[in-house]
């Protein structure tokens, strides 16, 4: 593994010195190179899913393949490769007092290892945005992926074929492995684990490296005394229903009890279409029919088909239930209150305060960052959405001429 | 510790709740404080010193306060105080394709730990620096310093007074009460080491916190061919003997072949004015009169009147030598050649690279920054000399008007 890790860290510096232009090229040529290579890919997959019957069928779905979706999956890198160049940029510059000329100017961070599970399209993905901010990358993907991965490496390998190096390497490690290389600062500047919260918490527990991450997605949508109820009815749903699995997907509704009858009636009929489990306080419970909500409801983060309502007495009590449960990924008011937006969105502690928008747009993607290395909820480095641009350091470059101190 | 630190995380959110100007006048409040009790703190500062009776004359010298001294530290204070204001400011904003406006916005992290050594500066410096960026922060100074840091922690709770609560505290605990400081991520959000290798080595060892370090100050000055003899001169003198016993300080100078010669004989007597020892490869040693340098010399960083010369063939030479054994932390070219100069500074790997400038600038006050919480050899959150904004992170806040995914 260490000379795997070494060979990353030398190409990462050949891979720095290539133009933006030709680290673009890479992109698009593995693009092609995926396309190309598109009916041995997916008969990779084919196998991987033959091989996965114990999997349920959320997670075979994460795992397949087709044609339409490799054509996303390219398109995304296309779209990666487009994006405006971040590295060499001049982020602040400013004359000292001294006569020196400072230039803070963005760097790649070196090289970044992501530890993940069963979703094949992230393989592609984060090398692609490596290549774009020219980082080395280690990619460790979920053994029920493995022959898909392997299949995706080997179209990426050809399009590096050209220059000679290849700054992404495929880790085919164990789990006792990872714990190796959670270890191996020499090697690695960042971590990025992205999968459930044991394969978070095994990383961050157990590493050596900075660990870029999110822990968990506890989201909430406030429903305002002044929503309007349409935006309320469509944003509520959306956050809940269009994706519940997803760790921007809301897990608990709190209305404000003015509205609460008019919105809780509403709303109800459009929950029970998706067939949403519904844990209540007790002024819920007399509006609508559900289960008794306790602590251990309002802390969990489901990613199903269920859900919390709360009926809070004021914005105060809405704020405060947001600081005790909330784990500071996404919240959102819906409200037309200028005044009780602004003071939500300045009191909210979270990576994206909302409001009246879906807590759903806490993506790379919604962000036009083109893809992302992951949604961080860290509160050093980056913050939300990590895209390109996250996975810079920086440097100052100083001009002189002849000062002394 | 944990009442304390649970303390300093409550007065944290009202500290955030002030205004900008009201986190002014507080810093403007400590200085003024500490300066009416300038008699105090000047005595606790003697009997710290008459305890002290085993430390070196430098860090006894470190330690000595005096007026002067004492104003010093107040008018940086006030510097800090001054500076523009870093929290709320929208450091990017744009319009989605969806049509949300996405602005991230600068937030406090929460709460720093600092654990630092003999200077009793850094108290109210860091103390400052957090207040200005609306941060918590808990101080562990050296024993050393104990008297005077409690009653410099005497006028700032004064200070703090009329607001009913304060977010600096200090702890006075020992080092095993650290290591389970270093522990407590759930009250500190990051941790600044601000000592000696071994201090710093400690820490990052033991901390499950984000931990903000520089590692090692290795420097190097590479003299080019194309050098103005007199800047040379200058620069590397100042680098080397202006300050030695700080990070930025040189440890090794590698000179052109081509003005060995010239510069070697025209620097050598003003070396001996400092009394440095020179430790020289073999080229050097046909110049000048040195030691041998070995390897291991190569290596050390010596705070000292200690130096490092080889004569290099290259600049190629130069960079693969400071690619080798420098720490990433500050390094300088003398060149009258632009491109020498322009490829010294795009392919050094440091937190700062200066072209015909002394490395000693690199420091948080000389970029302007008033005062540092540190120097940072990180790749991630902050890299160089990290002031008030070094502190801060980020929040989106997203403004919709009804749109779902």
């Amino acid at each position: 593994m260490k000379k795997i890790l070494n060979s990353v860290k030398i190409a990462q510096k050949e891979l720095a010195k290539l133009s933006a232009n030709e680290r673009n090229e890479l992109i698009f040529r593995i693009a092609s190179k995926v396309r190309e290579n598109c009916a041995k890919i997916l008969a990779a997959n084919a196998a991987d899913l033959a091989n996965a019957s114990d999997l349920s069928s959320a997670m075979k779905d994460r795992l397949k393949l087709d044609e339409a979706r490799l054509n996303g999956i390219c398109a995304g890198l296309e779209s990666i490769a487009g994006q405006k160049e971040v590295i060499g940029e001049i982020k602040k510059g400013w004359v000292a007092k001294s006569g020196i000329k400072i230039n803070q100017i963005a760097v790649p961070i070196g090289v970044i290892a992501a530890i993940y599970e069963a979703r094949p399209n992230v393989t592609l993905e984060i090398a692609a945005l490596a290549i774009k901010s020219a980082n080395g990358c280690v990619l460790k993907g979920g053994k029920e992926a493995r022959l898909t991965n392997l299949a995706f490496m080997e179209a990426l390998n050809s399009a590096f074929l050209p220059l000679g190096f290849c700054s992404v390497a495929f880790l085919d490690i164990s789990r006792d492995e990872v714990l190796e290389l959670l270890g191996m600062s020499e090697f690695i500047d960042m971590i990025v684990p992205r999968g459930g919260e044991n394969l978070v918490r095994f990383v961050s527990e157990n590493s050596r490296i900075p660990v870029l991450k999110h822990d968990k997605g506890l989201c909430h949508i406030y429903i305002d005394k002044a929503m309007e109820l349409q935006k309320a009815l469509n944003i509520a749903i959306n956050a809940k229903c269009s994706r519940p699995a997803v760790c921007n997907a809301a897990e608990t509704f709190l209305v404000h009890e003015s509205v609460a009858s008019k919105f809780l009636s509403a709303v109800y009929p459009l929950l029970k279409e998706y067939n949403v489990e519904i844990f209540g306080c007790p002024k819920t419970a007399k509006i609508i029919e559900c289960k008794s909500a306790s602590e251990q409801n309002y802390d969990t983060e489901y990613d199903d088909f269920k859900l919390n309502i709360k009926v809070v007495a004021s914005i105060d009590e809405a704020l405060a239930h947001i600081a005790r449960y909330g784990s500071g990924h996404s919240e959102a008011i819906i409200s037309e209150d200028y005044s009780a937006c602004q003071r939500f969105l300045s009191e909210v502690d979270a990576s994206c305060v909302f409001a009246n928008a879906s807590t759903r747009f806490n993506d790379g993607g919604e962000f036009g960052f083109g893809a992302e290395v992951g949604i961080s909820t860290n509160r050093l480095h980056a913050r939300g959405p990590v895209g390109v641009e996250g996975l810079t350091s920086y440097k100052y470059i100083i001009y002189g001429n002849g000062e002394v101190r």
